[in-house]
């Protein structure tokens, strides 16, 4: 195989882990990053939405021969944890025994990958910003924060690793017949936190994903090695209740001590917080082409940034890696076609999760507080686990398999409009575990 | 009322006509375009689209007071006239006796605006490509493309009239929560021609749009004032009939004799056009907002920018001027609120007719073809006659009516559900113009 000279743009946990499959091919691999080295300097600055890695992101860093080192720093999520606003919980478990997402920080996790990159001989540059790329030759140019100074790179082919603000793409999205959209969602978010007890322990169950469901919105709770949780408010810009209404401190514990009540006594810097930190948006962008001839791809939040609600956004940017590298296995020197195919295995399956993680926003926020909801998740669950071979639930299909997303979003369409039926019958909520149930899913598969 | 310092960016139709409002309302305004100056150099570049202008166009051009100017240089189009293979002519009216669209040509139309704007103390200055917006400040930085000298303009407020490419939106795009897109159609399109007869007079029917309506392509032929024809064939860019397949003089010829061979011998110079002349792209842009504050709007393509299937990109843009003037009358010196209006406003106006046209091109190259489908036309002529409060054709309501895009839109829906009824009653045909029918659509409205 060709050694190619390989220009990646972005030094994020997309970029980083590509890097490590084209060095490991034997490519020459040079990543430019926009800010300055994370290992060196504190940058999160209040943004940093936790990470959950399921199963696609495991295979991917496997992939890379990393993945032990990333789950000792990785908290097994097994369920999720509801709290209603009387404190009452509610357990439902992600998937089976045995079966979890994992909590990891953004930060340590990207550093790590760093680490390993440099370790496989890729060469990494700080504070480059990307000023214009010339796409039929594979030149990029950068410009050095701290100089001044302007660079320009030849290589082989450049890499948009650059995140949802690509600056690759920007060049892309003035070239004839691309197609690109941004859109805002109406909510946005905050970081807060629950620091851990004195001895170090969580003040919430570890091992779970809280939730906070009320109906327009959610604080979400991710734990952390340090005995916190990293707390996120996913709020409406505008309206009732909104961050545009929530302005004062007396807003704000009035409106946390009415709606998160067994939240508040956890969350100690709450008000210190919500105003210290930074209220963010979120955007889902789609684009395609993703790929100029043999010159130039996008991949990642680049090409397809989703909202955080299904907890993908890394591993479908890590199984871009997956099946990047499975392109170079399948296609060699003709990158090409590597390029174009890769572009159009992965678009429908990265539309499909955008699509997947809306539609799982207003699950969180709403459906899992509501009985209904649960119930039919049981009578699914109960299911699938006798017949794993006719009914794999949608979660587990996204989070616990392989099975390409847009595949994964059809069969979750037909499971739907069986468990509307099944919803239906009289007295499903004392029959739920009955023969005739079971018989009747039987009858609509 | 207080006088403002306007920057308009973009010389073209929604640009030069909307200074000319705002020069009526006492305004200085200043006009930077990134072209040469048209009147003394032909800058059209054999992609043109010849322009129709209906009642919306005309009412705008009315209120800057020079409808009758351009009246003298348009030439009326009282019908579809349907070219089939074998050469059968079919007429379709566009509306009732009187009713027309008028072909006008781009380049023509836009110097008479540029030099009425003139006229009213309007400044143009040519040449001038807009490097940076800043918003908040509302400063505009131009680049000389002879001189290269940079400007910097302060001004109140910036509007974006610059074009489906617009460089102020592109710095809005940049802001957070700002929605876009840009989307290609599968069809691009290569402009053609019909000459004159020796004599100066036209070789099809004067007062009327041609179409060679072809299913999934058409050509379709406007007249000019010279007795020519502009020709523009609406092509997929891919497939088996497409740019990619019809790549030498044989194709062409091969092709063109065998879809459309009433043209051919009207098209004496057929290959060297059709090699000589780009082939062009068509893309709808949608974003919001379209205001920042009081300090800069977008108006026109730059906001919304459509396919041209329903006559309407140029006319929607007139309406932008003629809305923006009731807003000035309604809202005075309160800019915030006039911008804030004009866009929640325009907005859903513009998406409808974006939706409009899309749709109506499907109509256009396929259906002007299906005896059923004008059969129903013929229906709903007959009736909106009979009944004209009670009915209005979706193609009237959006081309000889001011009815706000979205709510014909709507009720061109409802229409269609009330003609699915209609045109499954059985010998439709031949009872198409009985009681029976009529009493049908009345119980059905």
């Amino acid at each position: 195989m060709e050694k190619k000279n390989i220009t990646v743009a972005g030094a994020g946990l997309v970029g980083s882990l590509l890097s490590i499959y084209l060095a490991k091919k034997g490519h020459d691999v040079t990543i430019y990053e926009r800010r300055p080295d994370m290992r060196k300097a504190d940058i999160s600055a209040g943004k940093s939405i936790n990470l959950a890695l399921s199963d696609r992101g495991w295979k991917a860093l496997a992939g890379a021969g990393i993945g032990d080192e990333i789950k000792e720093v990785a908290i097994p999520m097994h369920k999720r944890v509801m709290h209603a606003v009387d404190g009452t919980l509610t357990d439902q478990a992600y998937g089976n025994e045995g079966q979890a997402i994992y909590s990891v920080s953004r930060g340590g996790l990207n550093a790590l990958l760093m680490d390993l990159a440099e370790k496989h001989g890729v060469k990494v540059n700080f504070d480059k910003r990307c000023t214009s790329i010339n796409m039929d030759e594979a030149i990029a140019s950068f410009k050095d924060y701290n100089t001044g100074e302007k660079e320009t790179v030849n290589s082989d082919l450049i890499l948009g690793a650059d995140g949802a603000f690509s600056a690759v793409r920007n060049t892309m999205q003035r070239t004839d017949r691309f197609n690109y959209s941004q859109e805002y969602i109406k909510h946005g978010y905050k970081e807060l936190n629950i620091p851990p007890n004195a001895d170090g322990t969580h003040k919430l169950e570890r091992n779970a994903l809280h939730i906070w469901p009320r109906g327009e919105f959610m604080l979400i709770a991710l734990p952390n090695m340090d005995g916190s949780f990293t707390c996120t408010l996913f709020f409406p810009f505008e309206g009732k209740d909104s961050f545009s209404t929530i302005k004062t401190e007396e807003d704000v514990l009035a409106f946390f001590n009415k709606t998160f009540p067994d939240a508040v006594p956890l969350m100690p810097t709450l008000v210190e917080d919500y105003f210290g930190n930074p209220t963010s948006s979120l955007v889902i962008i789609r684009c395609f082409p993703w790929a100029h001839q043999d010159k130039v791809c996008l991949v990642g939040d680049a090409s397809h940034a989703i909202v955080p609600f299904y907890g993908q956004g890394m591993n479908s940017g890590f199984e871009d890696c997956t099946i990047f590298g499975e392109m170079m296995d399948k296609y060699g020197d003709d990158w090409t076609t590597l390029l174009d195919e890769f572009q159009k295995e992965r678009k429908p399956n990265t539309d499909a999760i955008a699509d997947l993680a809306m539609r799982n926003f207003v699950e969180m926020r709403d459906l899992t507080a509501d009985p209904t909801f649960l119930l039919q998740k049981k009578i699914e669950k109960r299911f699938s686990n006798k017949y794993p071979d006719k009914w794999l639930p949608l979660y587990s299909m996204v989070t616990f398999s392989h099975i390409p997303y847009a595949e994964a979003h059809a069969e979750g369409k037909r499971q739907d409009k069986i468990m509307e039926e099944v919803m239906a019958m009289p007295n499903i909520a004392d029959k739920w575990d009955s023969q005739e149930v079971e018989d009747k899913m039987l009858s609509l598969l």
